[in-house]
């Protein structure tokens, strides 16, 4: 990948330091920040990664998110929390609710903890992850404005509101999956335009309502499709159900785009959910099974022209393997990164 | 539908009582079954109603289910029970795991059963959708033995592993959804070999790997295709994950198929996991959000040739308030009702 632009992990924490400090935001969550689309990055989740800084930056500058509103913890009922980021960023504060959930689950054996007056918070699986690693099954959702139709319908109706769940892998690391309910991410339309490829058919309707495999015609006023049809269509309303309404943040088309109102708070909601095997059996016979099915995975017999089976998760473990200490960019993103160094007063 | 026969529920539900009675089913029990198949068929969910009776029928004759296997609690940790159906019916231990999820939650909020040694179970929807009638939202997950091929492979790797979840929506009813993570439900296959229906492409491959929509290829050795590509197979080994190892049930090639070895426990795991909303909102307020969302779909505009948008359940609700107390059963599956009849002396 030659034209990728290569940067260490640090470099590129300390880039980002200097984008937000003047912002107001702590350099604690700065740091979460960081860390956050540091991993979807070395994951090669570019779609999730340090291409939102700009948003971020424009969301704080027009005050629709607050660098310095705290996260709090607003209702509980044994091991179930619900909390709000107070219109705040969307990172940090999926970061504290992860490590809430956590603790959670380590003292009842279940936790939950629904998020509200949130926003855009990255790569879900970043979070599914971090309870994983904790020897627990983690599972997060969040909902978004409207970009997806409906089955039945042609316009924006739902966010195609992310699912994730991660699950410890012994030595495979962990097994996970981190989904929009669309057939195409938002972000992987951007990231297709950035690198001028055509979309799949089935994943996109024009602004007439008319199928169309451009990422402009998306861009410009389009519509993004459910994957599987009815049923990434009731699986974001499932998202709707228990990270949106369950964690009473906004509806639907209650919640503000960050593209078209970045001056409002996007009041997007979330929920995570995590389970402490080592209250039910040993963690360690948990893995046992997850590596022997994965070995049963690995060694399937492999449809034509396929050469290698992967688990879920296996891509992405591997991507970050080699890319160690350091970050590779897609240029646009870097010219992004630039944008919001710019709208900061900095130069990169 | 001129070809379907109705009967009414009370003289279903006798005739499979007469079913069930020689073959020392408790009649407790033998109600939970035919409440549990016939709401699945009053949906119009056929292929999870009564054309499953023949097959339990086959396994309390062979040994492989034992009908007076006991529902018993292996294991808790506040609000999370592990539970064994013992080798017993799927549907009755079910059943009781959903009453038991239901007070679970209603004492510590949120309340999850895993549960082992069980065997086919129905529709998942019923369990989930039972739990949303006790003003909650139900998620249920079930494994089954390999029938699906994972991404990249060609072979049966792992089950369809169904996926169900349901939440109150006041004058709605109930919001749910019930799918497999296949393309095509392996019951759906059958309904459609019985109907002399084709199926989509993309559904499954035929026992060499290659492509087909004859139901009677995959029936003959062949094997379904995940919905979503990827997504279906991330989501199908989720299920394994928490309902099959969670749940210290067995593993993919372990489960026991009740087609090819009757004779055998299936040992399939299912989940249930409850969250009782009054803990944290009033019941009334979450339903009137869905509400709201339920009316923003039903009136979003339609794509050309589309005469309404369903919300999900929207179908199978109206289905059941058509019949009322009535059942309409496909002719194929009133002859799988007389051969389960046959099995055990009687006529139907």
């Amino acid at each position: 990948m030659a034209d990728m632009i290569t940067i260490t992990r640090k470099e590129l924490e300390d880039k980002l330091f200097r984008i937000f400090d003047p912002l107001h935001v702590s350099r604690d969550d700065s740091k979460l920040i960081a860390d956050t689309l540091i991993q979807a990055e070395q994951w090669g989740v570019t779609s999730h990664g340090v291409l939102r800084v700009e948003h971020y930056v424009r969301c704080l500058q027009s005050g629709g998110i607050l660098p310095e509103a705290a996260f709090t913890v607003e209702q509980q009922c044994g091991s179930w929390v619900r909390a709000s980021a107070n219109g705040g960023l969307g990172i940090p504060a999926s970061c504290k609710a992860t490590d809430l959930v956590i603790d959670l689950a380590k003292e009842h054996g279940i936790g939950v903890v629904n998020l509200k007056e949130s926003h855009h918070n990255g790569a879900e699986g970043v979070y599914a992850n971090k309870i994983a690693q904790a020897g627990m099954i983690g599972m997060v959702m969040s909902t978004g404005n409207p970009i997806m139709a409906i089955t039945g319908s042609c316009e924006a109706t739902i966010g195609n509101n992310p699912f994730a769940y991660a699950v410890p892998a012994g030595k495979y690391n962990t097994l996970m999956m981190d989904v929009a309910m669309s057939a195409v991410a938002d972000g992987k339309v951007q990231v297709a335009k950035a690198t001028g490829k055509l979309l799949d058919p089935g994943c996109i309707l024009d602004k007439d309502g008319k199928p169309s495999v451009m990422p402009d015609d998306y861009l410009s006023g389009g519509v993004l499709l459910p994957f599987g049809a009815h049923k990434g269509y009731g699986l974001s309303v499932m998202v709707e159900c228990m990270a949106g309404i369950l964690s009473g943040a906004a509806l639907t088309h209650d919640i503000n785009s960050w593209n078209k109102t970045p001056g409002h708070c996007g009041n997007t909601g979330h929920i995570f959910i995590a389970m402490d095997i080592s209250k039910m059996m040993a963690v360690a016979d948990y893995e046992k099974s997850v590596e022997t099915m994965i070995e049963q995975f690995k060694s399937a017999k492999k449809a034509e022209g396929v050469q290698e089976i992967f688990y879920p998760g296996e891509l992405e473990h591997r991507r970050a393997a080699q890319v160690g200490e350091n970050v590779n960019l897609l240029p646009s993103t870097w010219e992004k990164l630039e944008l919001a160094a710019q709208y900061v007063g900095i130069t990169l």
